[in-house]
């Protein structure tokens, strides 16, 4: 199934998309936002999916604005250096260890919302990810556990701030600006999906292709980050997870290739969908 | 003023703190969580005030559960190395930058809750520290006008999980394991602390004193951390600030001293009052 979060007549609703339509699920006896649907999957499961086979769309996706997904995540994860080619291209060793950072929920947007372009930088790169949501309350599980707490994946794109994300050796600021974490356009639920770990992934500016790989090249894949993470700490339904992206980044590319003002940047992969936005100055 | 969450009669409440007691806000004419009584503040601030002049309090503080005074904040932004005698014990140059990291929600934790020494370290470390909170939504805030958008203060403790701290050079993970962001024990409103960097901070572990600093040794003070982040990232009502801890942390003592399940934990920051908290395993 595919969740989307989504405001049409002035409200906030979700629904669950059919080819070019959505079936908005407001009014229905579900919960009216997707942490709430998430944490009740199994209670309503089976009713969305009875409710998405029996109802004429009401909307059509293209006619709506799609908002992220979750669009108030309580965590945003995100990991560094995890595909080899990527990590061979930022010079650096590979990691023994998983590499966490956050990005925060000013961050948070919707999957064809312009990107800004901050006032404070002009160092804007674009990462292409596999996103990942939570959907069950849980810790300490194990990697052979992990598949069952994913409830589904999105496309992301961990906009980062190249001299903001290096003006220490804590990356946060440099990955938290707003509007510079943009996931969606939907949740696919884990049974779509199948295996998390073959998935075409790319990044396309302007046209051209700058990031092509699979998810079959994470260093550490989905299973293991749950594993590391939850180790340390409660995840919870629709907190977020960005798995790390490929090799091609703008700022690896030589000349460095950075976004600039009016570039259009797509995010594609595999049983998802894409993401695609229009970089615009903050005002 | 100082404001509260607390749960009393199986309801989380806010309130109005008066010495030992409580005027508790619940079915008043006023938004029934901080951070919308927060974002209203302007609004609400005078019919608070009277509410709490005027009303005989219902609870005792010693006998209700305070809860973090913004329980479910959207970021939980925090410093580090931000007082001399830190960075110097910590061995780190001084920072030309301010160095950022996050702790997560899941951290968050009441004042004289009981913090988990989890099963995953043995390594867990005490840092005092003052704590601000986000009175308005703003981006582009000045040093000068960054005093307007603070919209009240508390005590935090940075808990620090040093083995997973430094795991990688990202501190977020070991920063963010469950519990590890005790905060309060209530918001005490700017107007009621004055100048906000002269102010006496202390850690006391087990009866002993460990860290004994004053705010007016904050290497970047908190009005230059607002001009900073607020470059990158909107700051929201309820976003909450650790503004660093001074020297004397237990890793840095030689031998080092670090916390042990049974340890009573304290930080208490003139003007604003005390978190107590009982070191206990995770389970």
């Amino acid at each position: 199934m595919k969740l989307a979060t989504f405001k049409a007549d002035n409200h906030e609703r979700i629904g669950v998309v059919k080819g070019e339509e959505i079936v908005d699920l407001t009014g229905e006896d579900v919960p009216s936002g997707m942490i709430e649907l998430i944490a009740n999957w199994p209670k309503h499961k089976d009713k969305v999916a009875r409710i998405a086979a029996n109802t004429q769309p009401r909307y059509r996706v293209a006619d709506v604005h799609l908002l992220a997904p979750v669009p108030r995540p309580q965590k945003i994860l995100a990991i560094g250096l995890n595909y080899a080619d990527h990590i061979a291209e930022s010079g650096a060793a590979t990691p023994e260890r998983q590499i966490w950072f956050s990005k925060l929920p000013n961050a948070v947007n919707g999957p064809y919302d312009p990107i800004q372009m901050p006032k404070a930088s002009a160092a804007i790169d674009y990462e292409a990810e596999l996103v990942f949501v939570i959907g069950k309350r849980c810790r300490h599980v194990s990697k052979e556990q992990a598949p069952g707490v994913i409830f589904g994946y999105a496309a992301g794109n961990d906009i980062s701030v190249r001299d903001w994300q290096f003006h220490t050796a804590q990356w946060l600021v440099g990955k938290s600006f707003d509007t510079h974490a943009p996931f969606g356009p939907w949740i696919v639920t884990s049974d779509e999906i199948g295996d998390p770990h073959a998935l075409g992934i790319r990044c396309i500016v302007n046209g051209q292709t700058r990031q092509n790989s699979n998810t079959k090249n994470l260093v550490f894949n989905c299973f293991d980050q749950i594993a590391y993470l939850s180790q340390a700490m409660t995840l919870e339904p629709g907190d977020i997870v960005f798995t790390g992206t490929p090799g091609g980044v703008g700022q690896s590319m030589k000349p460095p290739n950075l976004l600039k003002n009016g570039d259009t940047v797509r995010v594609e992969i595999d049983k998802i969908g894409y993401l695609s936005a229009k970089m615009v100055p903050e005002d």
